[in-house]
């Protein structure tokens, strides 16, 4: 399953961390600007440059979508799982629709692309999620306490004497959870309420985005976010 | 804007009508299954087929991503543009990511696409949102109650005394639409919270799914719906 894949690769690599492929084509070396593959080779680069690092690669579908490069992305996931069969790959999307629309979704993610893990939104609840449950051997991890501030205008909001972020947690690792693919996205820039988190939902895994730009601190989040046994995050920039 | 060319839309075809441009695969005609840009040909003959009687036109994003088809949207979206100029197009998207993030979506539904106005998930809170209120002449749809089942599991929750959808509605008909481009998604196939909706939000636009297939009624819902001058809904199969 998805989540052994990633304890191995917890085990294997002795490291938490994440590598996120966000070609900004801002961003891109001039070596690379007129290569109709550049989006394709920079990602490359990058993810060969530090697989040994790294617990698992997660590609922004939003850069590759406004730069028209889906192609360039089924090539990218292509070349990781041949050369780096051992480190997942969750493909950040953030889908949530409707069941016969989120199969569509599922079925672009995992194979079209191939990917091991997918994010999504549980605004609409747990018959948005299923599809991609469907997939016996690949992950979802729904959203929970965003890093960024906007993330307190809905995920802060009392519930019945907890915020809603502890109840889509509660959620996630109850019911939802029935054949253990579930994980969380959690902030970094909120480390209380990372360890809110990790105390309501044992060793599921974390995904942590918000080092570094957005300000979270990595001792904090991983002080805040670790198991007992000092792995069950995945900690993106 | 958009909402005025809408309003325009209402007045001049009489109809609350938007046709979704949902192409299944397993639903393509055989006479367009070999061809390589069935999708398009397939949603290019409902839409000039159906033009003079709605509203809006709604490809759902989904069954495109899944196909590898985004070139064909891209066709689509161009021969709606030039065959239908008064028909906004509303590309279902639901995304919902940091304001970063967003940029990238927007740039892709709006630049790429040259969508009229999308669909977007409210759970990462207001700066989730602001990038593509940035394109002061195109519009945004929050999902609010939506018309699956699943729906209830966060969106009826209780906060402060009334149910996250009616909040989720009262931040979208405030603050957060400054530049009065915000409508919302919600089922038909719950009237009264329909109802409840248009009560709190004034003579905002309505995307309304759900009738038909998933067992929403027509005439329950346009009751439910419609602004006093009879307008306000895009109705959605």
């Amino acid at each position: 399953s998805f989540i052994d894949r990633l304890a191995r690769r917890w085990e294997q690599a002795g490291s938490l961390l994440c590598i996120g492929l966000d070609p900004d084509p801002a961003r891109l070396p001039a070596s690379l600007r007129d290569s109709p593959d550049a989006i394709y080779a920079f990602c490359r680069e990058i993810a060969d440059s530090t697989a040994d690092l790294v617990c698992a690669f997660k590609p922004q579908f939003a850069y590759f979508a406004s730069a028209r490069a889906e192609a360039q992305l089924e090539r990218l996931l292509a070349h990781l799982r041949e050369r780096h069969p051992d480190v997942p790959v969750i493909l950040d999307v953030k889908r949530g629709d409707i069941g016969a629309t989120a199969e569509h979704y599922a079925r672009e993610a995992f194979e079209r692309y191939g990917a091991d893990a997918v994010t999504l939104s549980p605004y609409m609840g747990r018959d948005s999620i299923e599809p991609f449950l469907a997939y016996a051997d690949r992950g979802a991890f729904l959203l929970c306490r965003t890093s960024n501030a906007g993330g307190a205008d809905l995920q802060m909001l009392d519930v019945g004497g907890e915020p809603l972020y502890q109840r889509v947690a509660r959620l996630a690792c109850g019911d939802w959870n029935r054949g253990g693919q579930l994980g969380l996205v959690v902030g970094a820039t909120y480390p209380a309420e990372l360890a809110a988190v990790r105390a309501l939902v044992g060793d599921m895994p974390l995904l942590v985005p918000g080092i570094g730009a957005q300000g979270g601190d990595i001792a904090a989040s991983v002080s805040a976010g670790q198991t007992p046994a000092g792995a069950g995050m995945v900690i993106n920039s």
